[in-house]
């Protein structure tokens, strides 16, 4: 069936809060993030690097939640985090902790290609991310009006606040029927100094293999507690299921608003369900479907 | 048909090094560690109490690799992980990249019993610990002859350096059918600082549902890479395989010598499988099984 390619800007309760201007920059924006996938998979790329250029382009973009434009933790800093993988060699990347990686998504990359381990955190993050030449930026360069605002709400009521987007990834099956997923984040607003969340963390936020990619978004917590990305893609192993039946089933049995994810199989069929108001997401596949969604279709 | 305590100390090529005199030691500690656990679930302790404190036994223990006793990275210090999750309500709680505190899962339960997240690394989770009052130690105190002596092996000879026991763990089912799992790790002989190994993820190297509890130990990197640990409840909830079924299977769909788990169920089974040289290991069962075992039996 061809190429395909999904993203995601994050799932939660962001209707509430959605103006008319930033629903239509992010309109504006997820058909453009969509297309630096799909145009790298038309001209013959692999998946691996598709997913990470990508999640690249999501994380230099303001409007969504990683790199740039990234929530504060309740110290005020970012920590930002994120995890790659490929599912023809099941060779994972992933790293959190980190304060001046401008995108966290290539670090992980690198951890894949360069290290026998698969995740490092905090200063030796950092310092592998100096010795190999990778762009660094000040803290203080990930932070953006909008997201000081949110955490100047969060800390004044914390018990009105609600989950923000919290993530953005990319799936891709490139022409070869290879599939890999990737997933970056800042975080959650306040979140504890040092919290990891599912974003980093292969099986739960981010899993591929042979035959499924699967990227998570939402309350990291749960998504943890589940297993979700590994679960789709034990679901489609062990009982057939399609990547549409087992991704619906797998955010249907968290708990309700978990948040949601895309998934595509080594088939290029994609399926990009979720439980709470909204998600940001885009998609295009080599069979013709394409398109993106912020709410319930 | 009861309650169930299985323990491991770390499964890898430990034969190869093992002296008379350190396999006597082994062979007389390991009985004692598991009638911690099991003592406690004769008297009715909860699941999850019962791996916390076997865990705590274990990290005091100086001949397994964990608390005092842990092995150092290539810095020349020690990381301390650990996790332990409640089958029977889904909670988890995990903590990493640890350097002054005593015993790693008491924190991993304290984050699972007082915070909204799962996962906390580094300073944030230092902090958290001497918050809440739990011991602490100077990082020197987590060091013994035996493991100084290993890093100026490994530092030597890298190349020749074969990995060691990395992990101690504990599974339990209690009198009501609850289960629990917990593991606990210094990682690595000459890791990278701030790698992550597989002990303090849920998923990989921990899991429990209503179902089964499994604690893995071996290359991390490996159960990463496979999510060993929610693989086998996976195939118990999705296949309908016994735990000794399930269990088998995720080993050894993993690369050779990977190393080991041990696994119960909720009706007090236990499973305890390795594809390593060796796996340290302690059983007992209210049906009447029980034993310890270093090689193959």
């Amino acid at each position: 069936m061809g190429w395909a390619i999904a993203i995601h800007g994050g799932a939660g309760a962001i209707l509430e809060s959605l103006t008319d201007s930033h629903r239509a920059a992010v309109e504006e924006a997820l058909p453009k993030l969509t297309e630096v996938g799909a145009a790298m998979l038309k001209a013959g790329a692999c998946a691996l690097d598709v997913v990470e250029q990508a999640t690249v382009a999501l994380e230099e973009c303001e409007l969504f939640q990683a790199g740039r434009g990234s929530v504060l933790s309740a110290a005020g800093t970012h920590e930002l985090e994120a995890s790659i993988m490929d599912g023809l060699t099941g060779s994972a990347g992933a790293a959190c902790g980190l304060r001046t990686v401008r995108n966290p998504v290539c670090l992980a990359r690198q951890i894949l290609e360069r290290t026998t381990h698969v995740f490092i955190a905090g200063r030796g993050a950092e310092d592998l991310a100096k010795a190999w030449d990778l762009e660094r930026v000040p803290n203080e360069w990930f932070t953006t009006d909008r997201r000081l605002n949110q955490l100047r709400r969060h800390l004044a009521t914390p018990e009105r606040s609600r989950p923000y987007p919290e993530t953005v990834g990319a799936v891709a099956c490139d022409m070869e029927g290879r599939v890999a997923a990737a997933t970056s984040t800042g975080g959650t607003t306040g979140k504890l100094p040092g919290r990891i969340g599912d974003a980093p963390l292969i099986n739960a936020g981010t899993w591929a293999d042979e035959r499924v990619a699967v990227s998570c978004t939402g309350i990291g917590e749960n998504f943890v507690r589940a297993g979700t990305a590994r679960m789709v893609a034990a679901r489609v192993e062990l009982l057939g299921e399609s990547i549409e039946q087992a991704s619906v089933a797998c955010v249907q049995s968290m708990p309700p608003e978990s948040g949601g994810l895309i998934a595509v199989d080594c088939h290029g069929n994609v399926s990009l369900p979720f439980t709470s108001q909204g998600m940001y997401r885009g998609w295009e596949t080599q069979a013709g479907t394409r398109g993106i969604g912020i709410g319930a279709i």
